[in-house]
């Protein structure tokens, strides 16, 4: 099942179902993708449910409104041998705001106050249960569904102090989507591959099951320091081949188009446009 | 003039401006002190406004429910030396969830999954308007009032890798109040002092002066790569005398009571309790 968040063309905001080129539009069911999840009951389009035609609808990330995003850096052993550092003993966890997120085809904002404006293509995942301390052997059981993710990072303020925050915080510069889709359709994620594309020229490529922490050890990690609630977003990582690390650096800039696919997850893609 | 979070004897959330021994309940006015920033008028009690016993109320964070929680590390000089590091060129910033905050008088958890359970007392302030790329000069104009809080820390799990967040993020480590006071109230706050107290012993002490970077400047870097929005919740940094640092180490543990206090602006103190 592929799960989605829209607004259409009156621009009221929903969520739904995606059925070929339609959407079974279950915002009378809940008012958010979210709230779905949280009342904990199976999603499904009864008959009765509007159909929209999906080419009129603007994608919304699948969660726009999570509580949480928790950020896993440093988790694929390329990426981790290209900035010169050690294979990590626990996961480096930093946050993202939910203001900094965008939906599929929605431009990723290079702010006024730096070019340093990177790509990093990321499977994310959707919490569906509030847990606390959950077992690594049961921890697929609280994961709703994955997602593409593309953790844009504006390295010059990354690098300010020790603490990632500023530079994954800027707006517009989160996108993810274009679908919530379940575990069911998905199968076993550790065979998918993820690919980003700049202006449709391969620049990273790696399979997740090169993850040095996976979805259900990320799962036990963040469930011990916090509560994971419904629709929290944990996005796993990237991988190598990042701009910052490139001879010279390759930064995206307006105009260009930036693609995230993940086999059997789906492809997201944005323009890059310029802070106004 | 200040302002609190509380719940009554009934178990009803609300909020107002305390009068003495009394509180002017301006809940119906907006459900939330948020809530009341957000809608950018002046805040003031009616005649007409129920007035609750304060000493029958329990304390909530003054904010329970900030969109965003930005936390300064490293921004007292004697902090910065203790821990062996080099004063910063820009602030530290990391984050925690609004999950992780308590109320003044209501117990912060030592988790049990780690004793390294460490005080950090600092000065709050919280944001009164929606605001970006605020010039320092004007920055001033968008604090809505000042706070204690008491940044508690996981030191083990602080230190699982270079970012911060899980140390910083169980759940009710953070204490936060126990009111709001306007900077009117509160006249040119750097000229208060902050001292940290456990069991009834002095372990920190610093002025307000001492900042590396002070509110105006912190406004200013945070509104560039964020927008800022009323009820938003910067804690400053704290300064030296933390239990990591002293040898033997001083962890706060089940049974103590820790207190922040900042002239003019109140005295935060809560008990320590085991999470169960």
């Amino acid at each position: 099942m592929k799960l989605m968040s829209f607004r259409d063309a009156s621009g009221r905001a929903g969520w739904g179902i995606v059925e070929g080129s339609k959407v079974a539009d279950l915002s009378a069911t809940a008012p958010t993708l979210r709230a779905a999840l949280a009342a904990g009951k199976p999603i499904t389009a009864p008959a009765s449910a509007p159909r929209l035609d999906l080419a009129g609808l603007t994608h919304l990330p699948p969660i726009p409104d999570p509580e949480k995003i928790i950020c896993v850096g440093l988790n694929y052993l390329s990426h981790i041998l290209e900035g010169g550092r050690e294979p990590p003993k626990m996961p480096t966890i930093f946050t993202r705001w939910a203001n900094t997120q965008v939906g599929h085809m929605q431009p990723m904002l290079r702010p006024k106050v730096s070019e340093t404006f990177d790509y990093e293509g990321e499977l994310a995942f959707v919490i569906g249960r509030h847990c606390r301390h959950v077992a690594e052997a049961h921890a697929m059981s609280v994961v709703a569904g994955y997602a593409c993710y593309n953790d844009g990072s504006i390295r010059e303020w990354q690098r300010h102090s020790t603490q990632f925050t500023p530079g994954k915080n800027f707006p517009a510069t989160g996108a993810f989507g274009p679908y919530l889709v379940t575990p069911d359709e998905v199968g076993d994620i550790t065979g998918s591959s993820l690919v980003t594309r700049l202006n449709g020229e391969e620049v990273q490529r790696a399979t997740i099951d090169d993850l040095v922490f996976g979805v259900a050890r990320l799962v036990a990690y963040c469930s011990t320091f916090t509560f994971l609630e419904p629709g929290d977003v944990i996005i796993t990582g990237t991988t190598g081949g990042v701009g910052a690390y490139r001879k010279p650096p390759l930064w995206m800039k307006p105009g260009d188009t930036v693609e995230v696919e993940i086999t059997g997850v789906g492809t997201l893609r944005n323009p890059i446009a310029e802070e106004t």
